[in-house]
C-alpha cells in the first residue's frame, strides 16, 4: 500500500527550543523564519503522512504531555505495544560511548533477561536520564516496569518480556518520574492504530529536531505482504557509533517496527546489518551520543498477502537466516534501506543545516577503509563550511581525506580522483570532475561549479584507485545557525540535550 | 635580556582576508569592527615587539612583496640565514597528511642530504604550493636553489647545505615563481638582524592570522647565555600532527632559530619532545593541514656570558644529549616552553576565537590516554560552541570524554570528575566542582559558573581518577566568525588557504 503523497501537518514544536530558532532566525542571514508549531517551510515537506494500511499489523501507539517539556501539550511521552497473537522479536543497536545512559543499560538488560522479545517500549523526551546515577536507573526500570504490570496480559506473551525504554534531552537531569507514572494509565487506556497516533507519536520523539521524522512504507516477502514503520529523532550530537547491546554502548533514537516474523538473533543481525550502512554512517556534528539507540521489532502480525489487509489468521512463521537465506536476504534489504532513509532525516534536520551531501569514497581496497575516508570528510568543519558557503573547494576535500586516521595509510595521493555531482533529479546530471589522479584539472568550469553547489542535495566523489569497496556517508553542512542553536546557554532547561 | 613590554604595532594584513573580516564584523553579532592594517583590539596585545639584544646571535632576515598576496605592499616572501662562523644544525617536524605539499618533500629531502644542516629558509605565504605536481616541486626546488648559490658563501658551510622551504596560502595554485626568484636578490640585499626586521619577517609568514607572531627570549646553559626567536603563523585548518621527516608529511608554520650549539640529531630529538607537547596538542577545528612544519634551527653564535651580547669570539661546544645530559635538558625544556608560547599564539588568533581554553586530563593511566581524552573534547564542535556561549554544559564534556576512541576503553564513568579553572590572573581562582565520580554535584554555582566562563581564558580539568599521567590540550570556541570565515567562497583568491 503505497503511503499518500506527504502534505503539510501541524507539528508540535517542544518549547525548549522555540527561543533559540527564533534567535537564529533574527541573527544569521541564512536563517528562515519560524512559526511556532510548524517545521520551517524548507522542511515541511520532509513530513509525510499515511493511509491506515500503511502502517504494520498488531501494534498500537499512543503519546501524551507528561511536563517533562515545559510548552504546555507538547507530546514528550509515548507507548507502542505489540498486540499479536505471535510473539514480538525485539533487537536493538545501542552507542558505544563509554557514559551511556540509564535507559540505555535498562533496555539492554531487558533484552538479555527475554532473549530478545519484548511487549513495546517507552520514551520520553525532554531528559535524556543520563549521567543520573542511581536514582536514574531506578527511574528508568520504574518506566518499564509500570508499564509492563499495567498492561493487559497477552497469550503470546511470557512473564520475561518487558517494555523497553528511551529517553532523550537534558543530559545531568533527573525525570519527573512520578509525572511519568502518573501518565501510564492514560497512554495505555488511548492505545490505537490510527496515522495520527503514529504521527503523535513521532512528535513525543522530537528534541531540537525541527520535524517528526516517521515513515512506512510496505514490500512482498513471497505472497506475503509485509508493512514496515519507522521513527527517528536527531537533529545534533549526531555522529552514532552503535553495535549490539552485550556490552551495552548509544542521541539518535529511532524505532523500526514490522509485523515480520523473525527469530530475534537473526532480527538481530539483520540491524546489526542496516544500522551499519544507515545510522552508523550519517554525522551532523561527530559527536556521539550516550543515549542513541536504534529499536527493531517484528510481532509476526502479517497476514498473507491474499488476505491483504487486517485480516491475520493465517500467520507467518519466524524467518531465520539458516532455513530461509533467500527471504531472510529480502528482509535485510529492505530493513537496511528502510534504515537509510530514516537515518538520512536526520541529517536532513541536522542543527542548521541547509545542504544535504552525500560523500561516497569509491576505488577503495576495503569498505572499511573507504568508510573512514568518507567519515574524515563528513566530519571536517573546514569541509562544511564550504559547504554552506557554496565553495567548490576541493583542497579542504583532500585535505581531509589525507588526514584520515588509518594505520598504516594505504592512500597514494597521485591516484586520488574528486567530483562533483548534482543531484539526480537535476536537469544537468552530468559530474564536475576538479582532479585526476591526484593533479588539479586544468581548466574547471566555475559556472558549473556554482550550479552544482546551489543545490539543496549534492554528492562527492572520491576515488581512491585504488580497489573495488567503496562507502556513502551522509552529512549536512555547518552554518551559522549551528552556532546559535548550540552557542545558547538554553538557560530555560539548563544543561544540554544528549 | 628581557624583552620590553608589548606595545600596539602596525601591522600590515594580507588583502585576501580583508573582505572576509569585513564581513564577519558586519554580519555577525559576535564580530568585531576591524580597521586595515591593524589587529582587531583584542588582539592587539598579543603582538610583541623587542629590543635588538632579545634576538639569537648570528641570523639575519628579510623580507618583500613579491605580488603572490594581492594588496600592494603586503609582505608574502622572507628569507632567513644563519651568519654563524659555526655550522647551522636544523631539524624539522612536518604535517602527516597524506597530501603534502612540495615545499614539505622538500625541505625533508634537503634535510636528509645535509644530514641536518641548512644556511636558513626562505617562506612564501599566499600560495601554499600544495597539490601542485611535478611543477609545484620545480618551483619549491627553484626557491631553495636560487637563495642558496646567490648567498655569500660561508666557511662554516659546506656544499650540501641548503635553503630550506616553506609555503602556505591557496592549494592547488601554482606559485608566480618568476616574480618570487626576481625578488630573491633584493632580500639578500636587505638582510640584517634588526627588530623591525624581524617583526616584518614574522608578517611575512601570515594569511588568515590577525596579527604576527613573532616572541624572544633568553636563558643560561651553564654561564652561557642563550637567545631564541620564534615565529609561527596559522589559524584556520590547525589540528597538527607533525612527526619528524622521513618519511616526511603539515598550515602551521612555524620556525625557532637559536644561537645554541646542538648537534643536529638531538636537535631533531629536543624538537620532536617539545611539538609533542605543544603544536601538536592545539587544535582550532581538528583539520590537519598539508603543508604544517615547525624548523628549528641552531647555529652556535652564542656568546659567554661574560661578553654579554654581540661578541661571539669564544663559541660554545656543540651540546649532545650524551655528553652534557644536563644542559641538553634545560635546553630541551626551554624549548618545549618556547614552543607551548607559540603554539598558543595561534589558538588565540584561531578563526572567530573568543576564547582560549584549556583541557586539562589527569588521573590517566598513560599520557597518550589523557592525551586522546583531551583531544576527543578539544575537538567536540558542540563542547566549542557551548564556550562560544558561556553555557557550563558539563553533558557535552563528558559526551566527549565518552567516545574518545580508545580501544580498550579504560575509562569507568563512575570515577571521572570535572571542574572549571578560572584563569590564575583572576580575582576569585577557586575552581568550580560540576561532576565527581561521574554524579553530578547537587548544589552547582551557576553565578560562579557564569562568572569563569564570562572569562577569555579558562580551563576544564577532567579527573578520569585512573593514575598518575595527565594531559594538556589548548583550544578555542567555535563561534559565528569561524563559519563567516570559512562559509565564503572567498571568490578573490579562489581556492582554499591550506
Amino acid at each position: 500500500m503505497p503511503p499518500s503523497l506527504p502534505s503539510p501537518s501541524s507539528v508540535t514544536r517542544a518549547a525548549i527550543t522555540l527561543p533559540i530558532l527564533a534567535r537564529a532566525a533574527s541573527t544569521t542571514s541564512a536563517g528562515t523564519a519560524v512559526t511556532p508549531n510548524k517545521p520551517p517551510p524548507s522542511k515541511d515537506h520532509h513530513v509525510h503522512t499515511y493511509s491506515p494500511e500503511a502502517f504494520p499489523l498488531g501494534y498500537t501507539v499512543s503519546s501524551t504531555h507528561a511536563g517533562i517539556k515545559k510548552k504546555a501539550g507538547a507530546l514528550d511521552l509515548g507507548i507502542l505495544v505489540s498486540t499479536s497473537d505471535t510473539p514480538c522479536s525485539a533487537a536493538a543497536c545501542m552507542t558505544r560511548n563509554v557514559f551511556k545512559a540509564a535507559p540505555v543499560t535498562v533496555t539492554s538488560e531487558l533484552l538479555r533477561n527475554s532473549n530478545g522479545r519484548a511487549k513495546g517500549f517507552i520514551i520520553n523526551s525532554g531528559c535524556a536520564n543520563a549521567v543520573t546515577g542511581k536514582k536514574g536507573l531506578e527511574d528508568a526500570w520504574s518506566m518499564s516496569n509500570t508499564t509492563t504490570s499495567q498492561l493487559p496480559p497477552s497469550g503470546a506473551q511470557s512473564d520475561k518480556e518487558g517494555t523497553l525504554v528511551m529517553s532523550t534531552g537534558v543530559i545531568g537531569q533527573h525525570l519527573p518520574i512520578s509525572s511519568i507514572l502518573d501518565k501510564i494509565p492514560e497512554l495505555i487506556r488511548t492505545l490505537d492504530d490510527s496515522p495520527k497516533s503514529w504521527l503523535d507519536l513521532s512528535k513525543a520523539f522530537m528534541t531540537t529536531d525541527t520535524f517528526p521524522k516517521l515513515r512506512a512504507k510496505t514490500f512482498k516477502i513471497g505472497d506475503r505482504l509485509i508493512r514496515m514503520a519507522g521513527i527517528d529523532k536527531g537533529a545534533g550530537m549526531i555522529a552514532p557509533n552503535m553495535g549490539p547491546p552485550q556490552p551495552p554502548h548509544a542521541t539518535l533514537l529511532g524505532v523500526i517496527a514490522t509485523d515480520a516474523a523473525i527469530k530475534p538473533e537473526d532480527l538481530q543481525n539483520a540491524l546489526n546489518y542496516a544500522v551499519d550502512r544507515s545510522f552508523n554512517n550519517i554525522t551532523v556534528d561527530g559527536d556521539m551520543s550516550t543515549n542513541d539507540t536504534i529499536l527493531c521489532l517484528a510481532n509476526g502480525a502479517a497476514g498473507s498477502a491474499e488476505h491483504g489487509g487486517r485480516e491475520t489468521e493465517e500467520k507467518m512463521k519466524e524467518l531465520t537466516e539458516k532455513a530461509n537465506p533467500e527471504e531472510f536476504g529480502i528482509f535485510k534489504e529492505q530493513l537496511r534501506e528502510f534504515a537509510e532513509e530514516l537515518a538520512q532525516l536526520v541529517v536532513r534536520d541536522g542543527e542548521g543545516a541547509t545542504k544535504f551531501v552525500t560523500i561516497r569514497v569509491k576505488g577503495a581496497p576495503t569498505y572499511e577503509i573507504a568508510n573512514a575516508v568518507a567519515k574524515s570528510v563528513a566530519n571536517s568543519s573546514l569541509f562544511k563550511t564550504a559547504m554552506y558557503g557554496e565553495d567548490a573547494n576541493w583542497g579542504r576535500i583532500l585535505c581531509a581525506v589525507g588526514y584520515t586516521p588509518l594505520s598504516p595509510n594505504p592512500i597514494s595521493p597521485t591516484s586520488v580522483s574528486v567530483s562533483f555531482l548534482p543531484p539526480a533529479a537535476s536537469s544537468n546530471t552530468t559530474p564536475l570532475r576538479l582532479l585526476t589522479n591526484g593533479e588539479p584539472e586544468p581548466n574547471i568550469d566555475e559556472a558549473r561549479a556554482s550550479e552544482i553547489l546551489k543545490e539543496e542535495d549534492l554528492e562527492i566523489e572520491i576515488d581512491l584507485g585504488d580497489g573495488n569497496e567503496e562507502a556513502k556517508v551522509w552529512t549536512c553542512d555547518f552554518s551559522h545557525e549551528y552556532v546559535t542553536i548550540n552557542g545558547s546557554a538554553e538557560e530555560e532547561e539548563g544543561w544540554m540535550y544528549d
